[in-house]
């Protein structure tokens, strides 16, 4: 999907100038966008209520973004996809299946401790966003793959796994979020679905221990 | 919640004609409601909907249900809290911590499995939505909690383990009604989450095979 893609009418303006406008406008659409659908859940934003919230015109909207559902996709695919490409950064060089698994789902859980709007935004998505599942959804599954195909997991079904994985993140989020007294969740999180791909409880527990490596971030 | 409380204004018919007619049209209101909720999902339905396919005036309605919230409760309880009352029923006498869950699960995922259209009514609900949760959470709690007090079980959190109990139950279910060239995961569930509660790879396999008891009626 080519989210990048930006129409802006020609102006008197310097190239590089108008590039850093178009930019500016075009985060300052996906911001209100956010904003709105973490507010009330992607069903209910419209393009009015995300002008209005931008302080932009419906014509420079659409300068931009040619429908509702592709500014709804370009929010998703910014807020989920950026974290995705983040943790395949991390992860790629790494051997242990475990810890590839494990290190994505902490930072996944921790990513919600420590931006909970980020973390109610991914919740009201819902299991079922089809943004969320195809931004996450095949990550699990590689990663529940390498495990498999190197002898570290046990799992007899690995699209059945992801999606316990993908779901099991949802719901843990929403419990921790709703009841913010609750202590990080994210080794235990991690812990849990270790064993639930067969690790033993003993390896589960070390490897949900391991000091976290940090996120890098992606070269612009 | 008195789901069961009806008002009905009187009329000349015989007392137990009017209670079955009344009983009769919040049927029909229950149904009408359910059937549009897994169409849009509960956040969509209005009660002109309900009251036209229904075929009812709206004051007729409200004889009923107090408001829109009011019958979307009742329709969720339901659906779902009479389908956990009887795996309370079912599992009452048990005393193996990991037959109740085990059994509770493979019932909640057959159910699915057997019934699409009440799988997707819940995967649409979400794991953030309020009835189920209420219906479904406590029960979880439960029974993960009678694994730990009698040792069967290995878990630090029991909130955390209940809500991925959850949240990866309503995966396992859009994944599955989602591609129906697939097997009844039930089994499978049940052994993954019997594992992340703690129980070894061998007695989680052998445990989410036992024949599967028949879920009772409830009594009238």
């Amino acid at each position: 999907m080519a989210h990048g893609t930006v129409a802006v009418s020609s102006t008197e303006q310097p190239p590089g100038r108008r590039v850093r406008k178009a930019e500016l406008t075009r985060r300052r659409i996906l911001d209100a966008a956010r904003a709105l659908m973490a507010e009330a859940g992607p069903e209910s934003v419209t393009i009015l209520a995300i002008t209005e919230r931008a302080d932009i015109g419906q014509g420079t909207f659409y300068n931009y973004f040619p429908s509702r559902d592709a500014i709804v996709d370009a929010v998703i695919f910014d807020v989920v996809e950026t974290l995705g490409q983040r943790l395949d950064a991390l992860t790629a060089g790494m051997s242990d299946a475990a810890e590839i698994y494990s290190f994505s789902l902490r930072h996944l859980m921790q990513t919600a401790v420590s931006d909970p709007v980020w973390g109610w935004f991914v919740v009201r998505l819902g299991i079922a966003q089809d943004g969320l599942l195809k931004a996450l959804g095949p990550r699990a599954s590689r990663d529940i793959q390498i495990g498999v195909d190197s002898g570290r997991f046990n799992v007899d079904d690995v699209a059945l796994a992801s999606a316990m994985t993908f779901g099991s993140l949802l719901a843990a989020m929403h419990s921790y979020l709703d009841n913010r007294s609750a202590e990080d969740p994210s080794q235990h999180y991690a812990e849990n679905l270790l064993r639930m791909v067969g690790l033993s409880t003993e390896e589960a527990h070390r490897v949900s221990r391991l000091p976290l490596p940090p996120l890098p971030d992606l070269p612009r």
